[in-house]
């Protein structure tokens, strides 16, 4: 039996200063009730982002205090669901995303069947991926805004943070701090208009502490791949740092030479876009991805 | 039975003054023999990068003059099969790639089996993805050297221009002048490094002729999605007129109004890399990614 947390024990930034919500030990799991990334203050097409409280945006529901996580450990949180409710929101942003010189401030809401598919219109439908957005830890330094992502996790919206995956984050603080919100039923990689199909909903994780290893950023894996999330307001700083976080993963774990790494990433390896919605206030997120090779060792934990 | 073209029969810029080699009528399938991007210079490991004749990279066998195409058509290149030697090479590039800095200068071979399986070392090996990296037709004004990617194509290297695939270029000047070369046997999204296992190969494909739509700059079709492909030294611009183009698809081929299609592409869809390799001389490519959704039309074609 689980932990359960009310969406009403949530944060507005990252903060070492943050008071528990609760207290786990490692190995428990923690199912995490999640408002959509405007605390639900979107309630139909007449409602526009230009006219609600964006000081309430993106809450982390948390912090959790996971007893003996120390700083230089690892926080591995494996995803053992995500569900979210039957409709969500889509949203042009004010003066950002790719093509906003196109676009009229419009909200779309769009209705979704038992967390499978989204219905765009009469005409339109997919089927969805639902997936979580803000997912972090406290930094050791300043306090960071939920909507911002960075090296302790954040607003780092990698699609692949999904039902199955395993995100590991540095501790920086006594007990982690770990949150989480901001789920999305669907998200394209770069998110080029600011949001997903923005939603309300409920998220079970397991918290484990791992010693043995360090990472500086977040590092993901799922069934097929290992992914590294570096973010900057520079695109192609964003992908070089996550680059480097992957060509040191493999030298320690498989082997390699840096620049055997660096030859074996170009040709068997991606460069992914989270989110790269310039114009925007907001730094933007790459990941590379290196599949899990044949007869290869993990690149983190056992 | 379709036509062979040598490798001897190569050019090194898309070029409106260039000669056809070949005079196919719509709807013919051509086999184009292909050097390696380096025109097959580097034969071992002690053959660096540093000492091959730049002047001669990047060669494409062509051009084939198609009957009836005119400027304004598409030239539809439907990609039959991508068979590749039985050795690659990766190589690092001098001043050039995202981890350069790390790197040594480094000429490694890389055994392929049955254009299916790379031998990086003795521990790690994977599946390969042959695929063509220069592909294009003349460009209408200036010349291109095929090093170079543009609205004409050039070296787009993007991964999913495979056996299977289907590219629609704009037709700019009379009977398209079409060419390809740069055969992969691998390339991961970004080729981080500048080269993906580069390789000769033999390249067969169907060039056909449609009317009644326009295109500005590529289009790559696969089974499961639709990619525009645009390039610029600046990213950011390269991903904004990918996300345009494919905007504009939509609108006119889903029926979406240029808001509409915006929201979509952000939930539904995904801004991929080609080739991301700064510092580099070279334009970085980006795509966009559409998936093909029940029951909607085509974006092009019948």
């Amino acid at each position: 039996m689980g932990h359960y947390l009310s969406r009403e024990q949530s944060v507005l930034e990252f903060s070492h200063a943050n008071a528990p919500v609760l207290n786990i030990e490692s190995g428990e799991s923690v199912t995490f009730q999640t408002y959509d990334c405007f605390s639900d203050q979107i309630q139909s097409e007449s409602d526009l982002v230009t006219s609600i409280d964006l000081s309430r945006v993106n809450p982390a529901t948390g912090p959790v205090f996971v007893k003996d996580a120390r700083p230089g450990d690892i926080l591995k949180v494996k995803i053992e669901d995500v569900r979210v409710r039957s409709w969500g929101v889509i949203s042009t942003l004010p003066n950002m995303g790719v093509l906003i010189h196109t676009a009229e401030t419009k909200t779309k809401i769009v209705p979704v069947d038992d967390s499978k598919i989204a219905h765009f219109n009469e005409r339109i439908e997919f089927d969805v991926n639902p997936m979580i957005g803000v997912i972090g830890v406290a930094p050791a330094g300043e306090s960071v805004p939920c909507g911002h992502p960075g090296a302790h996790g954040g607003n780092i919206d990698t699609h692949t943070i999904t039902k199955g995956a395993t995100v590991y984050f540095p501790v920086n603080v006594e007990g982690a701090l770990f949150g989480l919100g901001d789920v999305h039923a669907s998200m394209g990689d770069g998110e080029i208009c600011g949001t997903g199909i923005e939603i309300a909903g409920e998220v079970t994780a397991t918290l484990s502490v791992l010693r043995g290893h360090t990472i500086t950023r977040p590092v993901v894996e799922t069934d097929e791949a290992w992914y590294t999330v570096a973010e900057d307001h520079n695109l192609e700083t964003a992908i070089r740092i996550a680059c480097e976080d992957m060509q040191r993963l493999l030298v320690a774990r498989w082997d390699l030479s840096p620049t055997e790494a660096y030859l074996l990433m170009s040709v068997a390896g991606d460069v992914r876009m989270c989110q790269c919605c310039k114009p925007s206030p907001v730094e933007q997120v790459a990941r590379f991805r290196m599949p899990k090779l044949r007869n290869l060792p993990r690149l983190l934990g056992e």
